[in-house]
Parts: C-alpha cells; structure tokens; sequence
C-alpha cells in the first residue's frame, strides 16, 4: 500500500539502482576525489552555470546547515518562513551548526514577500540584535506552492541590496522545476540566488542531496564545513552516481511530472467531496486540504498521514514519484465514504 | 586496480546491494519508524545485550559526534589518544558538535593505558580546566593494532571510577572482532565499554554506521541529538537491511578475517625486503611500514596510499574486503623492484 | 541631565562604590574562593532559601546564557516571550551558547500564560522538533508590568508537570520585589521557580549580576559553564561586596521603590496630556506610552529614549534609582509643550 | 599578608578607584557610546596607530574568545603553546566560543618559535583537518618569559605567509612592555601583530581587558561578537575610564616596572637557596622555581601559591603591582627558613 504521509515514504526508482550497481566496479578516491563526483561537478556547470560549485551531502537538514554555514556568522540572522523546515522541522540544526538566529515572517501560503522580509532590518547595525544575513526560501515550499522566477528575483534584488544572500531549500526543487516548466537555471542562478540546496532523496533517490553555491566566497571553505558538519562521504561515487541517473534523459522531470500530476489530481478529486477544501493551491506534490475532524480521524485509521494545522483541521497529502493513480482513486474513494457515513 | 589508500577506496560486497534491492518493494515509514530498523534493533540486543539501543547514522565522523554527544556537555573534556581519528580526522567536528575539549594522550601505537589516561586528571574539580568525563579508544585503532578484553576493561574500570565513560570509535570494530576471534559482546559490553559506534561503510557496505548505546540515560535524548546533528536519514530503511544483511550468516567475519589475512601477509611479505620494517604490529587490516623514502616516492608514482609520519618514513596500506592475494603480491612486488632498483 | 533612555544611563549609588573601596585592603584568594563571596552566598541562602546556589556574573546576557545552559542540552527549546530580553536584545547569544531554539510565544503586556506556552508542547517527543525544556520569563518584563506569584506559580507548575524548567531574567527583579512589597522568596522559591538572574547593574551597581540555583542538579556544573562562558571574574570581592552592600539595610529597596515611583509619577502625568495614552500598566520602573509620531520626534531631539514600537508609536522611558521627581516635571514639561507647539 | 599566588589576588590601583569615582557624575549613553570610550579609542590610535579598534570587554577569557572569532570560522586551527592560557586554564572557552580545534605546540619557555609552529602547516589544503588560520601567543608568556619584537616580527610573517592571523593573549602586556622598556606599538603594530588583548585586571584595575583589532575585516563585525559572546558592559564608561587613568602619566609603566622588579629580586634571592633553581628566566613578573617537594609542602602551609609542574617540583610565584620589597623578603626568609630545617 502506498502511503501519503510523505514522499520519503517511498522507494528508490530502478534506474538509481542500477546506476550504484553499475559504480560498484572496483576501487576509486574516496571524499569526492573519484571520477564520477568529477563528472558531476561538469553536469552541474552546465545545468546552472559556470560559476556552480557543489558539495554533495547525505540529507535535506545536512545539505541546509552546510548551505547556510557558508553564508554566515554567529552573530547573523536568517529570515524564513515560520512554516520553513528549517524552523520547525530540523531540531534546532541551523542554530546549533550556525550559531544564528532564525528570523521568522508569517505567510499565508509559505512564501516570503519582500514586505514581510523588511520588518526585520530595522536591527541593522544594532549591536543588540542578530544581523540579518540569509533570506532563506524553499522552492517547492512546505505548502507545496512554488515561487515565480519574478518573486525570487525580487527576494534577491531585496536581498542583495541589503548586503544579504538569497538561499533556496530545494529538496523538492525537482517538483518545482517541473511545476515551472523550466530549466535550472531560469529560477535559481538566472535570478539572482546566490546558493540553494537541490533534494535527491524526496524525488526518487536512495540517498544524497547536493549543495550548489554560486559565488566563489561561498565555496572556499566549503568542504571544511561540510567535513565539520559530519556530512562528508567517504565513498561519495555512489551518491555522485544517483545524481549523475537523475539528470540523464530527464529522468528527474519525469518523476517530479507525474508526482506533480498526482497531487493535481488527489486535489482535484478531495475538492469535490462536501466539507472539503482546498488550504493551498496545489502547485507541486503537495495537497493540504481542510476536512472535518471525523473525516480526518477515520481516516487516518486507514492510512498514514500529518495533521499538518490541527486548529484548522488541514492536512498534508505527499504524493511520490511511484504514485498510481490507483493510489489516488483509492484515497479518494475512502475519502468520499468516510464522509458519507459521518 | 585495487587501492591500499584506504579500506573505504573499495565498492559494496554484493549481497549487501542485493539486500537493499530486496526492501526496495513498497512504501514504508521514514525516519527508522520502518519495520526493518525495528528488527535490526532486536538483532543488536541479541548481539551486544538487552541493554543495547541503536542509533544508525550515516558515517563515521557523525556516528562519533551523535555518541560523544549523548556522554558530554560542553565544559568536559575528551580523552583520546593523538593519533585518533577523532582528533586528527575530522577537522574539528568533535570540538564543534559537543563544545568538548580533546585531551590528547601520546601512545607508542595508538592503544591508551590507564597510567597515560591519568595525568589528565589532575583537572578534576578545577573551574579552569575542562573535566574529563570520557575515555575515547578506536578499536581497531588508527595504527592497525587491537586492543584485548583485558585492556579495554582496564580503561572502563578507570573511567567509571571517576565517573566517565569509555567510548570506543568502531570504524573498523569488525576487523577488531576478527582479530581477537570473539564475539563483539565480549569485548564491549562485557568489559563494561558505555557506548560505541559499529562501522559499516570501511567494511563493504554501500553507507552506514550504528551507534551503539548500553546505557538509558546515554539513549534518552539520543534520536533528537541524531537529528540536530543532521544525522537522520529519512529512508533509514535502506541503511538497516545493510546492517541486517552484513550481520546474517556472518557476512561480517567472513569479510573482515579476509582483509585481515590480506594485511598480516602484506606485513609479512614487506618486512622480508631490505630497509623495510613494520611500525607496528599488523593486528587488523592495516599495515604500517618504514621504508627508505626513495622506494616510497616511486611507489607513490604507481599506487595511492598515505605517507602516515613523514619524519619517520612510515606508510599506511590497508586492505579492503576485496583485496586480493594477487593484489598483494602485485604490489609488493612492485616494492621488490624498486627497492632493488633504488 | 538624566536621560530616560535606559536604567543603565545612570551611574553608581555612592554606598555602593564605599563598599568597593572597603573592599580594597588586601590580598584575597581570586574566582570566587574569597571571604565576601562566601558570605554572600549565606546571605542568599538566607534570602531565598537553604536551596539557593549563587553563581556571580558580569551582566545579564552572561547571567542568561549560563542560567540557561544549566537547564538545557542543544537539542531542547526554550520557550519566552517575543518581546523577551533573551529573544530581541542579545544578538542570539543564547542560541550560541545553548545551542537552544527560542520558541516564542506572542503577549499582549509581556507575560507568558500557561495557554499561550501549551501550543509549543505539541513538539513532544517527535524527533524533528525542539524539545521544550525551560518556561523563561522576565521579572519585570520588558513592558514594565509584574506578574503575580499566582501567576509564576502556575508557570512553574505547568513546567513541572512536562519535566520543564521555570527561569526568570530578573534583571530588574529588585522592582518587581518592590512593585509586590514581597520578600524575594515569595515569588521566586515559593513558586517553584527553578533558576533565575538577580540583577545589580540596572539597579544602582556599578557592575554585577547574580545566578540563583534552586536545584542541585542545576548548580553541579554551574562553576565549569560560568567559566567557559568566559563570565568568571577573577577579582570577584569586588562584585559580591557590591550586592553585600545592596541587601544590606534594605538598600536595593530603598532605590527600586523609588524608581518605581518615578515611574508612576511619569505615567501618570504624560497620560494627562492629549493625544498620549499608556500602552501597558506602569507597575515597574519603566513608562510606555503611545504618543503622536510628531511629538516623538520634537522630543527626541532633546531627550534620549527608544521608540519601542514603531508601527503604534509607543516610546519606552526608564527610571533609575537616582530619577528626581524634578527630572519627570522637566520631562513632562517638555512633551506639554512639543504637544501644544504641533 | 601578601599572596604570591596570583597577580589578580591583590586589590586595585587607587588612583583606578579615584577614576571610576570621579566618573561617577550624571547619566550617560550605555553600550560603549558614551564620551570616556570615545575618548579612550583615540588614546589608543594614538598608542597603537591609527588602525586600532578597540572593543572593552569583561576578562582576559572573555578577551581572547571575542578576539579569535574575530579572525576565525570553526574549520579553523588556532596554534598555540601546549601552555597557553587559552589551552589549559579556559575550561574549553575557545572551543566551544569559535569551534575551532587549538593546534598546540610543545615549548622549553612558553614560547612559540616558526619552526615550532610549522608542522601544523601539514594540515593545508586537507579537508580532513583544521585549517590553521591563527598564530596565538601570550606576551608575557605564562612562563614569565617575554618575546622580542625580533621573535615576533617572525612569527608575524610566517602567519602572512600562510593567510594567517598573528594574534596575543595580552593579559599581562604591560609587564612585557615595561620589561622591553618600548612602547606598546613596538612589538606589537610594528612587528605585524593582527589583534591582541591588553589585560588591566592583572595590573591593577578593578575589571576590564581591551580588545584591540588591527585590519578592517578583523573590526567589522566585532561589536556583535562581543555582545553575542555577552561580553558587552552596559556602564562601559567605568571600564574605559579605568584605562584611562591606567595610561594616564605612565602609571601602567610604573605598576609594571615595580612587579617586574619584585618578580627579579625575588628570583634572585631564591636562586641562590640550596636545592633552588630558577625554572625559567624571570623576565615579567613570575618566578618559577624548581625546589625540593618537601620544602615546597612546608611552604603551602604559610604561603597560597601554584604547583606549576608536578613532576618537576616547579611552583609559580606571581608579583603584584602592590608587593612590596618586605613581601619579598618575608617570603624568601620562610623559604630559607624551611629548606635549613628539611
């Protein structure tokens, strides 16, 4: 049974499989010294511009406290949502690795505007507050909305007007990718996003995230930190090699337009039944809908999934890149006769 | 070509890629609330005692920081020796992650002795000094020796005397295990060893490590601290059916008496050549040789591996699961003539 | 002129730089081991109870961080209130040296109520969240209202109850005292507050705060994290001698009653102008009205004082121990005239 | 009676006491922007060259932990003298403080030389390893030795070479200044020093160090690491008019001369005991002396001072600004005394 209680729920597509497999040859350098990391670091170049530096990592928290290392001091601030992962999801990693503040800004639908960013400049060059350092947005973001190419341009503009940097948090940048239509490139380095993180294991991956920075300062002392943060992999061919799957033939839009696909369509079905709504447009793999707290109960005896607001009875629904639309049908019926005998 | 650069140069044993194919069926929970994790936790009991509570990671320097963490607050201090991992591989993380102080202790060959422990407790109780609070053995140490039941409770007795713990850094535990032809309870738990990380990635699998913790309150706040150390992997099933895999039918013996043997006959077909002497006592899957440093030089032309002292010309070579004897005499035939030839 | 900027414009009452220079006769054991601090500690333990473990500090972020540390692991949150000292005015030191999430928790006169701070105990025990560990309040707090032992108690019994903590920031904890005509204990011990800051600067010191301990658990350690949070002073007589003479006849009474009355005075004036109204009781030593943006700006162009709220045109003004009764009439003189000029 | 045990066991200058009185008039700005700091910055232009920043801070911990952040991220290696204040009597301050790993080097007299210090240069370039980024000497040594401007100048220049910072843990600068008989900006500004502390507590002042920042980039951020590191003093001017009174008139020069001179009497005197040696040559204001066990128990019962080194039979023995000549006599007469009837 598949689940919708998110999209790391599920497996690992076959072709990343066979690529580990096909790696499994013999010896190479360990820490990033192997050839197919070398190779990677060229497909990157070329996917979001001559200036990207990477720096795989194991995981979404690993890939954000490295991303946001490169970009700080103690002393600064990072502004986000309050509904970002890094604020609510990750433990207190970023203030632990970073030794910063997270400045947090209330959204409507987990996207940052530039009105709600500037609240918090009134603490430049105040020696009591944090400085406010990072605008850090997440693309697609916990609301499963994505940002316009126009909006992240304007966070960078704002940002870098400020003396700031612009972070994305990309584990599900695939879905957005997709949900845009467009490449890379046209949302990240073309406005102005000075480093992001870009999310394997969420969109079919067994195992790796990448970290793309996009300004020389950044990466100097990149692979320290990463070291540091405890997120350098010995046999890093292996994670290199997922990647290098992904991006060939597009494995990867394939597999973020069909999770994308689904959750249009699991929306689109769960908006019909009476009592039901939509809480967000359903923009990538993401569906939170409002339902009756009986409905929600019983479901959940059937199938796994977040209670994402529970004074507002949302919840989350993840769809993954193996999703059927069988799946989807199913949810739905349930959905639909649990509503009915309430 | 086969490395002797490092024992994690080499790929994935087979059935350990088998094993991750063979769960990669359908959607499970994240985050180790999956039905493998929870049997690999039942197996560990079985394995290292009722007490033992697991915690996978992802490598070797976050299975140390997570563990050092659970024993540590950040006025303590760490004893470790000076050539430990923890100290001199990486880059600080230990420092960073529990705040600790690492109290060095010089060794003839990597192994701590109560008596060189001590001097560090003059600290006690001084408000200026970092108090001791953990004795750190690597077992297999960074010198390829091993230490015996004897001496490991030796430290433990010590340590619990003043109110600390010993911890062992398990990189290469099994190599250790099959040095001393015993079983992994004897030599931790039962010689009163506190907690202690199991290496798995140096030993043949694709990714992993599993802290082992044999006391309650070192397991309590455990999972949170993985978590803020960006140490939990969200589809952990996928690092537990390794373990599960490396554990059943001894998989793990087999593996590790083989790279032993490999080094014990490197050691020994090296030493019969003229100039060359080993540093220490071949007890693991590492060998450590002086040799004049015009052969090290040539070689360095035709294979990778560590120059470890270079006052005292000393090379590391350390064999992998896939080592070959042919591999062996590969290489130190090529020492044989340039040796002759120098 | 005296400014209303802030309680730490002011400059030392005179009894107590005499009780420095008493101090200075000759040599005494330094880091606390001296005679004077000895008997400070009687002289708490008198005060707050047999419990009661002092740790002496520079100021009060210092106070802060180390009272905190001793409550908390990284891994733990910290729940306050948005206006909290802890939260907006030291540059996020406790996040750097506790390695804590600040989980803040919106009031409408400052003061947490155990409804508002239950919203965070959803985090319990699921692994991606903060842990909540310390309830920290201030006393007074930053918007110069008191709260009631009835409401620390319920405070403190709320912690209790999820094996939390209760903390105060007391650096203005003398006015709080003399605000409640109480004796410390009544509301910090017999509340079942667990630690909390006794602050000297703002009250007429010339430097010095003290870190109250109620429990041992807490107070283990203390002197280790005083020092590495580098807040151990060498000379420390020279501090304890100042709180000596502040307890001593009452004088810490004497001072914070009458800048309290100050402040009364203050408020009530300024609220009989036009246009100004008070935007929270004035219980403590601190006055804050909202008051039209024009005469705000006339006025500061000859007094110095802080705009709190920019959005509501609220201003903050701070009484000290040394206020005169003549300083408010010139004060308010003065926002008479700037009100009728515009 | 006279402590040898510590130059912060005596008391404090009263010209320093008349100072701070006199300070003591009417309110002022707090945070270091009232007009005694501004004027103490342009003493120390004028003291140090036009570059000088200054940041006052609490203690000499609290001094060197704000200094090192200043100048380092946490991949970073500190290298310093095995006997370094910031390595043995900080309690782990700089660690957890910066991050950063102290890279320490074994000395015959306190002090660093190139050659010392070089083999920690292995580390560049290896991401497995701190990152050596600062040189950190004490000036005076804890070993009572004084560096030259000469063995400086050196080690300034190494650390250029190497993108690297020299820094001085300057907490009894003055005595190294007063034994050099050159000004400050001799041996510090000229020979390339980047930042170094200048200590009062230890010479006379009631409390406070100074920062001094020598680059731009070392500055820029300063402020906030010192409020971050809770090391900003609200009532700063009673700080920086300490210093002031402390430069005015040389009285630094003549506090330290007389210490110094005490430190080589009393050297003197006890060299020339039976069974006494001088353990190093006494250059500031500390004697050590090696002298047999017995003598040394006998003298503990009369006299509070340091067993330095243990194994050794070595004890500290510390002059004051206020020893006196008799202090030294008194002292010497007991060690006689003792040695004749062992």
């Amino acid at each position: 049974m598949k689940s919708f209680g998110s999209d790391n729920h599920s497996g690992v597509h076959s072709d990343i499989l066979k690529a580990i497999a096909a790696a499994n040859v013999e010896h190479d350098l360990a820490y990033g010294d192997d050839k197919i990391t070398a190779s990677l670091q060229l497909l990157f170049k070329q996917l979001i511009g001559e200036q990207a530096e990477i720096v795989p990592v194991f995981n979404g928290t690993g890939a954000n406290v490295v991303c946001l290392q490169t970009m700080t001091r103690s002393h600064h601030g990072i502004i986000c949502a309050d509904t970002a992962h890094i604020n609510v999801d990750e433990c207190g990693a970023p203030e632990k690795h970073t030794g910063c503040k997270l400045l947090t800004v209330p959204t409507t639908d987990g996207k940052l505007t530039p009105d709600r960013v500037k609240k918090h400049f009134e603490a430049f060059g105040f020696q009591h507050h944090s400085q406010p350092k990072v605008i850090s947005i997440s693309q697609a973001t916990e609301l499963g909305t994505v940002y316009t190419p126009a909006e992240i341009k304007a966070l960078a503009d704002l940002a870098h007007a400020h003396d700031m940097f612009l972070h994305i948090d990309g584990s599900r940048l695939c879905n957005a990718a997709a949900a845009l239509n467009m490449p890379f490139k046209a949302f990240t380095t073309d406005c102005g996003v000075d480093a992001f993180s870009f999310g394997g294991t969420k969109c079919g991956l067994l195992i790796g995230e990448v970290v793309v920075l996009l300004r020389p300062e950044l990466s100097r002392d990149a692979l320290y930190m990463r070291k540091q943060a405890a997120q350098l992999y010995s046999k890093m061919r292996f994670v290199s090699v997922q990647f290098e799957a992904f991006l060939a033939n597009d494995l990867w839009k394939t597999l973020a337009l069909h999770s994308n696909r689904m959750a249009a369509l699991l929306g689109e079905e769960l908006a019909k039944l009476p009592g039901v709504k939509l809480a967000y447009p359903v923009q990538a793999n993401g569906v939170f809908v409002a339902m009756p707290r009986k409905v929600i109960n019983a479901l959940l005896k059937e199938y796994f999934f977040y209670v994402w607001n529970e004074e507002r009875n949302e919840i989350r629904l993840m769809c993954s890149f193996d999703t059927t639309e069988e799946d989807i049908r199913a949810f739905v019926a349930a959905a639909k006769r649990l509503t009915e005998a309430i």
